[in-house]
């Protein structure tokens, strides 16, 4: 109800009894949290969750917002740390699906090692927002030595790129479990938090120039960032690049690339070639990385451009996405 | 348009255009901002912004996301530092608009000395939410002897609670300011932010027990949520109480009572009486404390209850609000 939004015993009520025990906090409540810092560079990030259906094979809205921040700090360098979860709820929509989703946040949470530790909850009444929106924001905290790990200032010619697994099982998840849409798809979102495993790899002696988690835009809006601040092109081969079979064919019928699909668990590496391997076994012992696989490297002579090798033997530009691909992804 | 919203080359125009250049933003971006951190103790809060209209007298949705994070973190005691701001967007929300709030929010924080330093856009489909959402999250260093003042441990019977100014005027302003209500009020919202304000009664000689701000709920709910944690009981004065003329007349009308309404730029402090009469006068010297009034005291033997001494000479329980007051007040 409206009421649960107004700041008065409803809306105490309503955090009491869903957020604040799923995600363990102790009271007394204050706005802020107050919590102890452990390295002198902070990464702190934002992201909002509008995505529908709220529930999806392989997740749901707020298994997704923590994973989304978990990643967005670990590619930065950091260890993620603390979560901020603000939630915008339509009037009506029902308690005990907010309870799942708090839940749901709340073991992603102690799965991933990071505490949810503030929190907002507005409510606006009946038709001014669908559902619910989840916004969260995170820190982590980064060693000196991997400061400029997301900068891309290390990044070199000859550099391997390096995702962690297949492409699109995301995007096709969503698709398949929109009522509007005539197919139903074994495809399951890739949907997880990625600290752990990167985690492994910055604790190794590999050196690792760059890391990106690979979102909204798909593989092509993150190669296309990177030309923004690269003065070498990239190269990619085609063949290397995972893309599950269920993924591959239901792409085919309907006319997309995977490469500019939607993941939520997914990151690219660059390394230079002689820790490249070391990466790639790392990578390959964790089941969020069992399918890892080199796709590309920095090549200079070609253009600030990313190129593509296709299985065909053509090349073509991987451009930056345009226009509307599919809305409410995330 | 939707597409805006689609990490692609769209997205990436609006956040160059609206967003990079009026929070000063530096390329290339991240999903993180990587900072530096000054203090052991770190205090991390957030907020979505619902409000209705985007625009009031006074302010707007962009200036009152800056205000309300920066508030959160200067009364936890925290110098507020960074801003994460995140947009859920209609779509067919004009971009000038949009552009308006951005330089609101730009201005904020360069009046309040904070960086927003890493923001999200999402867009959904028009319906889907009420023009323009806005959630902010914050960070701010905590000098470690201020790390329990939003606690309320250190409050103890006798203390004097002390407020900056008027109450009630941001409310009165947002319902004058919603075209299905049939009044004009010459009521400016005091949506402001105190840091600077606080600040300088922190680096005082006078010693603080408690904080908060007065926000939804209002007086009331912040005397209960403090009734939670502290043994005494408060006794509050309410000829002592500023409320400024116009909406005193207004809240009688309408049946208001300006104990419950909302305020965007009012912070409660509470001290001892030997230094209550230093911070009065500190806030008073300041254009937001200008009409700064002792209120109330904590007081032993009348059970954990918020008592008013009315203007009548009556007595009367100060509830915590329930039920629906004025709904997408912030």
């Amino acid at each position: 109800m409206l009421s649960h939004g107004s700041g008065g015993r409803q809306a105490h009520d309503l955090i009491e009894k869903i957020f604040t025990l799923s995600f363990g906090m102790t009271t007394p409540h204050t706005d802020s949290a107050i919590l102890d810092v452990s390295s002198s560079v902070m990464a702190f990030t934002t992201d909002s969750y509008v995505i529908d259906p709220l529930f999806f094979p392989g997740g749901d809205i707020g298994k997704m917002s923590v994973c989304g921040t978990v990643n967005d700090l670990a590619v930065s360098g950091a260890e993620p740390k603390y979560i901020a979860a603000s939630f915008i709820i339509e009037e009506g929509f029902p308690v005990d699906e907010l309870g799942k989703i708090a839940e749901s946040m709340a073991a992603e949470a102690a799965w991933a090692d990071v505490k949810i530790v503030t929190g907002d909850t507005k409510v606006v009444e009946k038709g001014k927002c669908d559902r619910l929106f989840v916004t969260t924001a995170g820190t982590g905290f980064i060693k000196p030595e991997f400061r400029h790990i997301s900068t891309g200032r290390m990044i070199m010619p000859g550099d391997k790129i390096i995702i962690n697994g297949p492409l699109g099982n995301h995007s096709i998840a969503i698709l398949g479990a929109r009522k509007s849409l005539n197919f139903k798809s074994p495809v399951i979102s890739d949907c997880a938090s990625l600290n752990h495993l990167i985690g492994k790899v910055m604790s190794s002696s590999a050196d690792v120039h760059f890391m990106r988690d690979i979102t909204r835009g798909g593989l092509a809006a993150v190669l296309n960032e990177i030309l923004s601040f690269v003065r070498t092109g990239i190269v990619i081969d085609e063949e290397t690049i995972p893309v599950d079979e269920p993924v591959r064919g239901i792409c085919e019928i309907l006319g997309f690339d995977p490469l500019f699909l939607a993941n939520e668990g997914k990151v690219l590496i660059v390394a230079g070639e002689k820790d490249c391997r070391e990466i790639l076994e790392i990578l390959k012992s964790d089941p969020l990385g069992r399918d890892s696989s080199v796709i590309g490297e920095f090549v200079e002579g070609v253009g600030k451009k990313a190129i593509l090798k296709t299985v065909t033997g053509g090349r073509r530009i991987i451009d930056m996405p345009s226009g509307l691909m599919l809305p409410r992804i995330c």
